[in-house]
């Protein structure tokens, strides 16, 4: 049973449309079973309102936390006073917890969740071949993720090559491992990710050539909807250790919830 | 359980404090109880901020009512487009919904719920005699309520002679049942109401002269801590019939639901 009463700490998830997220129920529930008295609510806001909300929100004497969905995640980020080094990277937050010092700290966990889901299945990053395809915001932020986590050589795919090879010499001038162009075929590397769209409606091609998997590849996919993509599937036949979007979720709602309990005097 | 998602419908209490307040459990339980998928939740806002957090709530999607508490009473009602007859007497709201026709429509219940609680135990207010301690905010919500509900006359006693002799005027000016200056003397009344804080705390005087209670009265108190107050216990051990603050706030979320539930096209 969810606790309610006026002595509940409020944290809301703004974004526009709101009606699809997940995360009121299981934080909330996540909360209870820590036995911490707090509620996540959904918000929905328009993006002209935005800033108007985060105003009111500074001011709120009850409000801990605010989760950022689409499109809101650039613009709170700007609210911020500070934010980890992977949100400066991204320029982006999906999450913000109250700073000692007043203000917001913002920072996001899609990278550390695609992260955190592999290595339970006992996978470790470090030193590891991988390909990802996708190189948009969620890509960004796993591509830094991997990186961080101590990949030796990641190779992105994207058929926005702009992007692709923008994204490339961000990540080449963090001086972690080495980042180079990619393509749909998976031979030769350790870890195969696919953080594009690819798999959310019947007839997508697959992101990669499934074809050429092997069964000593880890294969990660951040699509919740459908949970069992082709991909997913594909790997599951062959018998490749897997995680998908739905491990991922339950990976960063940890996260979420650890930011966001993190007691105020071991807060930056 | 309480449903939770993104989908779910949002309704604030707005107040300051805000811990104390009990509607976001109880409001909660009966929106589930009902079958809809909405929420109550506390929103502590300083006076300062009020303002600037109903200009947001105007802006919010998914926000379909606020319930409001000390201090905001008055500037909600002030906020609101349109209000009932009850609010705009008292100049205060402590409910507000989405009109058709844009912005927000306030009410209260306070008097409301007090008259129907008494009507719960079988006690009709028409045509009777009532006594009545404490002319404050709520004290004014039930004068009103009770006139509406036809006593031919309202007996009105408080320490604040002036006040007092205010309430009397403006409820009079109204044309319905005979509104007079009271005492602590219960002697002659039908139903006797204590609208004053006298029994919150150990020690209070009783706002009537208990030993001149008789069993063919009702007795009524707005005190929900406690709920047996010294004049409540008095008129059990008389064998009263008699209604406390917990069954008026029963009756006044009965009120509220009702208000919030109704269809978008029944509103005016």
């Amino acid at each position: 049973m969810i606790p309610l009463s006026g002595a509940t700490r409020l944290n809301i998830i703004v974004g526009d449309p709101i009606a699809q997220v997940k995360s009121p129920g299981g934080m909330t529930a996540a909360f209870a079973k820590q036995g911490v008295d707090a509620i996540l609510v959904p918000v929905q806001v328009d993006s002209a309102d935005l800033s108007d909300l985060l105003s009111v929100a500074d001011r709120l004497k009850n409000l801990d936390g605010i989760i950022v969905t689409v499109p809101h995640k650039i613009d709170c980020y700007t609210h911020c006073a500070t934010a980890s080094s992977r949100s400066d990277f991204i320029k982006a937050v999906s999450i913000m917890r109250r700073r000692p010092a007043g203000g917001w700290h913002g920072d996001q966990f899609d990278g550390v969740g695609f992260v955190r889901a592999m290595q339970q299945k006992g996978v470790n990053p470090e030193g590891k071949r991988a390909l990802q395809v996708g190189t948009g915001g969620a890509g960004s932020a796993i591509a830094y993720a991997l990186l961080e986590s101590g990949v030796a050589e990641l190779a992105l795919h994207d058929l926005d090559l702009a992007r692709r090879d923008q994204l490339i010499t961000r990540l080449n001038a963090l001086g972690k491992g080495r980042v180079v162009p990619g393509s749909a075929d998976p031979t030769g590397f350790d870890l195969i990710c696919n953080a594009s769209p690819a798999g959310m409606r019947a007839g997508d091609p697959l992101p990669v050539d499934a074809s050429r998997l092997v069964a000593s590849q880890y294969v990660g996919c951040v699509i919740t909807v459908p949970v069992i993509t082709p991909l997913i599937a594909a790997a599951r036949a062959l018998g490749c250790v897997n995680g998908n979007g739905s491990e991922m979720y339950d990976a960063l709602q940890q996260s979420m919830l650890d930011f966001l309990l993190t007691p105020m005097e071991a807060r930056a």
